[in-house]
């Protein structure tokens, strides 16, 4: 990706929140198999938090395929996957130390970030290339990223509202893709999360993420 | 690979077994690439099935190599993703359903398989290729999997256990690996699981596993 595209996007991101109204923005978890970490890409995320715009990031692309030609499993897996490097190339490659109020949200439940983000922590103590571009632990940054509910098992939503924190997770729906959770209010509403969790959840993240009070 | 190689794998499995006295097999994720539902592999799988010997599943020359260069996310990443794309073709790939008393433990917490289960269940449900080698929901098969405790968090740990049951976790060290947990008793026994859980995944669980009270 030439520099002038990221620039581009940078500006058309500005022209569509100052202009249009919008909140936020989607992008892919990576640029044509470009990581999300490339110096190119810096005005892109330096626009958006200049313009508090939430980042809600989606797999597209996926790596690894050679591997998961079956079953379906280019989405069960490589979804996630793509997710999981698309994070991990904002906290190692050192984009969240650069725009500390960037805001990111991350498709189906982080990927797999959530469950194993210890062996990123364990990483940045034991190996030196893990530090190459940050000065704090993975978990610095990551304690700011936002995750989408669509994870599929209940137990998971409240390992990630344990894990994550009740304020960092968001309901989502994947809609309109097969893979979606048709039912993403009662998938919540109906978990053993605590009733002040729940709200959080389903309303009042997304209204501070998006920052809908301060709209209309 | 060679449909004698699997069956000189299967002989010598056999023969570590029944005259060395060894109580298990340690695997690749994949041979060489090629995933482990691959039909040639099947001789193995059917020798240890009959040998209740189980099978130990570690990543090994990981996938998505080209995403994942930087920061050693190619361990952090790689690892846990080779492993997971290993559980999904024993399980979507039928060789659990054509074995079902094979007994196979998965590294590194069983990479992102825990967290992200519900995506295969929804997967079974809503998409057709992820049913043509199986007639169950992928979590039967699932359910049928160890765990080792190397995943660096505690919280992580108490949700393998809740979901996977403690009955199906097991203490792992990773030693030598610079990655593994150099304190792996202490990992379980000071964490939140309740005493009989402790027990269960400190000592019990590997005694029924490697059947370490018929043996000597």
């Amino acid at each position: 990706v030439p520099l002038q595209d990221a620039e581009a996007a940078a500006e058309e991101l500005e022209r569509a929140v100052q202009v249009n109204g919008m909140v936020g923005v989607q992008i892919g978890a990576n640029v044509n198999g470009m990581n999300l970490d490339d110096p190119s890409l810096l005005p892109f995320f330096q626009v958006a938090e200049k313009l508090q715009a939430p980042i809600f990031i989606h797999p597209d692309n996926v790596p690894a395929l050679d591997r998961i030609p079956r079953y379906n499993l280019r989405n069960f897996i490589g979804n996630p996957l793509d997710t999981t490097i698309a994070a991990a190339s904002l906290i190692f490659g050192g984009v969240l130390e650069r725009f500390p109020n960037l805001k990111v949200c991350l498709a189906h439940g982080g990927g797999f970030v959530p469950y194993q983000r210890g062996r990123f922590a364990r990483g940045f103590k034991v190996r030196e290339e893990a530090k190459l571009r940050i000065s704090r632990p993975p978990d610095d940054y990551l304690s700011r990223m936002y995750f989408d509910t669509v994870i599929h098992f209940e137990p998971a939503l409240r390992y990630m509202v344990e894990t994550c924190g009740a304020r960092r997770v968001v309901m989502g729906s994947d809609y309109p893709a097969a893979m979606g959770d048709p039912e993403p209010v009662q998938f919540v509403a109906s978990s053993r999360l605590k009733e002040e969790e729940k709200k959080l959840v389903l309303s009042e993240n997304a209204r501070e993420l998006f920052r809908l009070d301060l709209k209309t």
